[in-house]
């Protein structure tokens, strides 16, 4: 079988990089141990293999259809939802009294890591009707959680999240989905979503839309935003599930991710679909904002999940097809010689190094966004707060650079088969073209970039970005102590005072309320952001590698921690000077994509 | 009609920007004037309109189809075979004596930039014909010529290029495909190609391949390569056409270009395939290279048009568009606001500024080196040598910028649709997976960059670099005369003497004999050096559109002109910078690609 990821990574990351075993310190994780979280990631390894990875061309080949109504989806998703019930992972995050298995995030992302990389087509069915029956459980009543959180950890009924509608994408405040107060004192509602995810199949009786919708009457723009559940069958007095007029009007055709649906639904044709509302009135937005960071993480998970298997597949054919021969002393080919491997090829192993660098990068980042929401949910006070503000902080970068890169490192993979890597008979294609929606779901890189710039950084008076530069710090004084680390810890703190720079550059356009102009760049400010947040995940496994070497405390080989500092020392090279270029852009003066008014540039 | 490119750039290019007239002074060309040019493509494109554009999303829907030794492509193949036949375009560059028009490579290039950009799945057939033809004109014998060449200009037989072969695909050296010769001096052929473009359909009698093979005995590498013409159907001795035993064993599906047909061949299974040697023996690759090069401008073009034809269909998206509001002076957005069309927002515009450099910059680069080809064709002396020279340096340039920097073009195309660039209902996913071909096409962007770096950087004692060296400084002189465009000019100084700097820190390994080391970041190197090249084409368009502007000789509006000075702008904000970044990475020390026998890095 193809490896499709490195569980050595993943392992080295959870418990090396991340201290795993520290957060279990915490009550809340007292059933979990080191020993317990390898036997789970192991066996849902062996479940990948069998059950995911195998199915992964399939789900591309035989797409997802729709016809009269309805839409049918591969037979391993009916697996996937039974699974993923059986073995808890629906609620793995929930209490044990919500009949969770009190799962940390770290882990439930580890496992997720794991089916993605086998086939990204599956988990998001399970990710989603998780995250929708999270959102019930933090933000609903107890009597809205009995109707329907249950036979959704049961994976019986499927969840999604509505947001999008046609003429609303990005720009939420103009949704129209409108909730009707009827008499009784219930909502009926009327409206239409796109892009729904995983919206509808045939393994789920009943599909639990947790949508956006506008209360007649509410005000205009995000303000007047509630959060609804609406079901696709609904209980009717008698106890019975009845049709709740939510019409599967289509399935969107996509460019790659053909085996996940994407459904356009319609509420309320027959002015019979009835809404019950989460928690408050028009606190939607910020109660969606729970289940939207979320899928963001998740968002750059499947992407560092697919460039993964991307990677190993390229890997593996640089290992196995020979080609061309090694130059000698005088910048010749000798003919008479036997052809090499093209791994053995410097521009190859660029390439290979390139993709290595992001893949494991993105996991490293991801994971530590995940400790932070298992901290900011059990630890308390100021750990707490700081947890909340610094996931925060990293969401946007953590949805943004897996999905930005990986698609450049699923690129390089392609070219790294040459020819071979642009037909159909290897897996490259597929994951070029699955990968590519990644920086379009869940709020695209413009929008993440608008957040972290013009939110995350100055937010509570720049606090968010205060505790990642003290972070940063931290790691940049750990590897100073090593002789051979120090020229990388020098080069990212000088990285960091680069941001200073520019935020010094920009802020005063906000000040002066030129906000246009304070965020027309930050795309590029999220791409000099992001690569010095990834130069420093690599500097801090180089330091935890470099901890492994020197004690003698390794759980893998001294090659797996070497080849951490080889590609730590890979990225400063390669990928570190982005920085500067970023910079320069964003110093340079000229105003190019303003004023707004003028079209004519376009001529 | 949707655009799908600007004439008016393409003239711009053609006549203010590369001087097309006064290559007319040449009286070879002097059958042609503006005016017949102009007529020619404007012509091209009414024929495009019809015949070429309604149909790029039924090829890619409805894809070439193999059965039974058989190739099925889209009636409109037949329909530009036989029209190019009509119009002369594929013998256009040929003298008058061989049929030919004697046009100009500039004007055929323009009008292949307007086919591709309508449908770039139709014209490799004719390209490849007439690059065959060409081959066989140029080295090949008048028997040869008379017995192939008339067929191919009729558009009733189809032209190949055969090099890859299963186990040798960048490595020319290792190809196996062996010529017998005969008693009678014939050559049968034994062997097989793939990867074949255009090798075989049902709207040409027959195929003429064009092939890289070893005759017996020759010496091994490639300087025992023949290039000989293998035909699908020969002439037997009683003037018919015989079947010359050429199987076209399969048709590659691919990721893109599916309407182009990728045939795998085998010659001699029945041991009755004939080969005639073209030229003297053993000089195959010399040959072959007349038309590679010739391919290699050719893929070039074909992803700036592909990338033309992707930010034509997002620019339309985005100026009909309406989502969000733009900013106010606080940098709320005011909900009673009515929505802005996408293209008022900065992000959405600088990824469309984007598109536009790279598309008008990279068809700039490659009208420039069609006037080489036509100056080396055409003049004499220090001229002729100079423009072979110059085309030569920048063939790999003119070949790799396009496609690299097309490939993330219309990538950007397709987020300026958000989720509905991702769907089949858009033809952005479509030029995303055509155009991904074209950095492996004709040699990889490896091969491009070691033959950039390791060849033409040095050659002649670095004359071709010099050369180049002053076209650009005579640039820069100009555009030093008008006060607005002379930071540019230095700028453009600045990085011009960056190349030099990291050749003098490179070119010690070559001279102490460690090539590997000297080219191991060869790509690198092509992105710095290409950079430069395009921001040349760049300012020199400029400085022409601030020629028009002052001196109000303009073909079209001011505000055409100013456009060029903005988006030039643009690349030297957004663009220009990466040259930084690539010298930082040169000049760094590390290797980390080397040495070659450490494998464990991968770990």
């Amino acid at each position: 079988m193809a490896e499709y990821l490195s569980m050595e990574h993943l392992k080295f990351c959870l418990f090396d990089v991340h201290g795993f075993n520290d957060l279990l310190q915490y009550p809340y994780f007292s059933e979990y141990d080191e020993e317990s979280a390898n036997l789970l990631l192991d066996g849902v390894k062996d479940w990948a293999d069998t059950e995911a990875f195998p199915f992964f061309r399939e789900m591309d080949e035989n797409p997802v259809t729709y016809h009269d109504g309805k839409i049918k989806v591969h037979p391993q998703i009916g697996k996937i939802m039974s699974d993923a019930a059986l073995n808890g992972w629906i609620g793995a995050v929930f209490d044990y009294e919500h009949g969770g298995l009190q799962m940390p995030h770290m882990l439930v992302t580890s496992l997720y890591h794991i089916i993605e990389s086998a086939n990204n087509h599956m988990n998001g069915y399970v990710g989603l009707t998780s995250g929708a029956a999270d959102l019930i459980r933090t933000f609903g009543s107890k009597e809205l959680f009995d109707l329907f959180v249950p036979s959704m950890m049961e994976g019986k009924w499927g969840g999604t999240m509505c947001l999008t509608e046609p003429q609303a994408g990005s720009s939420l405040s103009d949704i129209t989905t409108t909730a009707y107060r009827q008499e009784d004192g219930r909502f009926k509602v009327k409206g239409q979503k796109i892009f729904i995810s995983g919206g509808d199949h045939q393994y789920c009786e009943n599909f639990v839309h947790l949508a956006l919708v506008r209360i007649e009457g509410a005000p205009k723009g995000t303000k007047g935003i509630s959060l609804m559940v609406i079901p696709k069958y609904r209980w009717n007095d008698a106890g019975d599930l009845t049709y709740n007029d939510v019409i599967t009007a289509g399935d969107f055709q996509k460019l790659g991710q053909r085996g996940y649906a994407t459904t356009h639904l319609v509420f309320g044709e027959q002015n019979d679909c009835y809404g019950w509302l989460v928690g408050a009135e028009n606190m939607g937005l910020p109660y969606m904002f729970q289940m939207m960071n979320g899928a963001r993480i998740d968002v750059g998970l499947t992407a560092a999940s697919t460039a993964s298997a991307a990677y190993y597949a390229s890997l593996q054919y640089a290992m196995e097809r020979p080609q061309g021969r090694k130059l000698s002393r005088d910048g010749k080919k000798n003919p008479e010689e036997e052809q090499t491997l093209i791994i053995n090829h410097p521009d190859v192993r660029r390439m290979l190094l390139f993709q290595k660098s992001v893949i494991e990068g993105s996991l490293s980042l991801l994971l530590e966004c995940t400790r932070y929401a298992d901290l900011a949910h059990v630890a308390e006070g100021q750990e707490k707060e700081d947890a909340l503000d610094l996931l925060e902080f990293l969401t946007p970068i953590a949805k943004t650079y897996p999905s930005e890169k990986g698609i450049d490192a699923v690129s390089q993979g392609i070219q790294v088969l040459g020819g071979y890597g642009y037909t159909m008979d290897f897996p490259l294609q597929q994951y070029y073209r699955d990968i590519r929606i990644m920086t379009l779901y869940e709020g695209t890189t413009g929008i993440q970039s608008l957040d972290l710039l013009g939110r995350k950084m100055t937010i509570k008076n720049g606090r968010l970005v205060q505790l990642m530069v003290e972070k940063v710090s931290a790691t940049i004084r750990d590897a100073k102590t090593y002789d051979d680390l120090k020229p990388y810890a020098i080069i990212l703190a000088e990285k960091l005072k680069d941001i200073e720079g520019v935020m010094s550059h920009l802020l005063p356009y906000a000040m002066k309320g030129n906000y246009e102009r304070f965020l027309a760049d930050a795309t590029i400010f999220m791409e000099m952001v992001s690569t010095v947040i990834i130069a420093h995940q690599w500097l801090k496994m180089a330091v935890k590698a470099k901890e492994g070497l020197i004690t003698g405390k390794m759980r893998f080989s001294t090659d797996f921690y070497e080849s951490k500092i080889h590609t730590m020392r890979y990225f400063f090279k390669y990928e570190v000077p982005r920085v500067d270029s970023c910079k320069m852009t964003i110093l340079n003066p000229e105003e190019l994509t303003l004023p707004l008014s003028e079209l004519k540039v376009f001529i």
